[in-house]
């Protein structure tokens, strides 16, 4: 049987943000976004999990260092996401609505650069307890 | 890469039941079911969460709005099962044994039926923090 | 400083149970118990935590053998209240309303009953993971 | 022995916010609330649970109708603060710190003036899940 | 539509454990290791998510029954783990490295070996609330 | 009204340890601490909650500055404890039995040694999810 495995590490980080699209009038904005278009922002605890996909590595025993996994993922994400207003002070949300879909794939992109190719990964955003995402599936 | 993405909702229901099977004799059944057989019912807070999975919507950068998925699990399934006996009250046990499974396969059967055809949907269902179930898979 | 020190044990059961008072007509018990009154019952998992209280035990180390409190608590609680229909199965509730409230003190009284009177007991119930009682306070 | 007990609320709400003293430098506000005191504000899920303490009604079995204690906790906390910028939005941190400290002071102010005198109140806030704060105590 | 279906069953055991690779150098493994190579050793709770998938049995309603998996648990894992020193205790890390992508191929291996054919197994343990792994993927 | 308050952090860390009592018997260890007495030593994911109450600080808005009492936690507590053997790497331990009780009060009397006298602390640990311990009470 293949020794395919996956590890998950789970971070968390706080933010403010503002949900709105710019190509809509206030009107659609409002009745779309309802609460979550509150141009003065609202904010959440974010919870972080990335699992990484790939082969056992048999002499160490380690699909992937925890170390790194949680380094790459505090300097990508956590460092610039974490205290901060997404709308205003993060460079990828200057043009880009952060939902928590569109925030799991930046989220993903920025780690998949860092991070060896050979491992596949996936990323679930918790906004709220009961709110979540999984990008890709 | 494509865009397919999954959101997740989380709610939760209270409900009394009680595991029988008509075909079967009393003793098979407090043999098989145990303590679930009780003929006086015992219960549980169940937790759900509805996995909806298909392709982001660009403008609104949201995979299906929240509030409507929210609203249609009220209304398709805790409307109809919180604070409920599910072997006396619930229409779809009637002649169908509430196991967890089947309530999970009930649940999946009444949201496909109202949520838009372009998405997919998975359900898991907790009747205990110790048990769960998933379908499909 | 006194030595005083406490242990928390955290155990869980499941049951049916029905919100009524007798002495009130279908009009009222249903008016102010709600969904809770429906005449077939609903159900909870229950999270119980049992806090003992008293002088650490120098010797062992203890405050008190964690496997005779989790024996008594199975024994006294467990065994009489789990999947069993609380109004209709459990003596304690026969002429006593199965709320929250109730049930924590009747367990109190349980379990001060059979163990060492020098510890002090104190119960949390989690009816859900949003409603819980404290016991006594 | 007293029948005093107690019945615990859970809730929660979502806000942006910012720690600033206007009092102070903003040289000493940036070193002294690090993180927090970003101007353009960051955000936290909250989670509230008020606990509410008195004596049991024997007729009904409850000490207080959770539906009642919610609705209040909803009109009160949530309706005011949930989706708000507590700097901007909440009149009640016009003029102080919306600090974790702060919030449970003004909650616990806000639900004391519309519950039952009878009633003893305690707020615990989780700003993170790793932060809290009890008021009083 | 196909009536494939999961149940899953989380269980806890706590172990003391060692990382140590004894073909590699004592730097090499302190470097590499870090505080997991301590050689007095450190422990954990475990949390076990033990996933089947299979077809529903219709007359039934289970999938399987939970008590014949919990109790496969049991005896093939918890019993044979809890409580234990990995390294010194127990035989399948006698001279395999017991980090935690390793026990949950150890532990899918003696479940499969126990469990009918018919069912496909899948491991989640968590060494930490933030560290897990799933095999197979 | 007093503004005494509470703030509570929570931090964990992982060793290995063993319960036994040198100036009892083989046997009687073993009989009377079970599977913790094991002589290769088994290991727990320590939760640690310590709660600080005092008089807030209106200037500041805390009670303290949560970074001030994570960084105490860290140096006293989690450098010295995480990834240890209690009985073997941690002086506290040499000659006394590291049972969760024992462990609460060293933890307490290390933070009261460091922080500001006019606070007073209360240790919460977690031990397992279900046995925890708080000191004083």
């Amino acid at each position: 049987m293949s020794k395919n495995i996956s590890v998950i590490r789970r971070e968390h980080f706080n933010c403010a943000h503002r949900l709105h699209n710019p190509n809509w009038s206030d009107e659609k904005n409002t009745s779309f976004y309802g609460k979550c278009n509150n141009p003065n922002y609202h904010g959440h605890n974010y919870n972080l999990e990335v699992t990484v996909t790939g082969e056992l590595d048999q002499e160490s025993g380690y699909l992937i260092d925890m170390k790194i996994l949680s380094d790459t993922i505090k300097k990508e994400v956590l460092d610039k996401f974490d205290h901060k207003n997404l709308n205003l002070d993060v460079e990828d949300f200057k043009h880009l609505n952060p939902t928590a879909e569109n925030m799991a794939i930046v989220i993903h992109n920025k780690l998949t650069a860092k991070l060896d190719k050979k491992f596949e990964l996936k990323i679930k955003l918790y906004e709220t307890e009961r709110n979540s995402v999984i990008y890709p599936c």
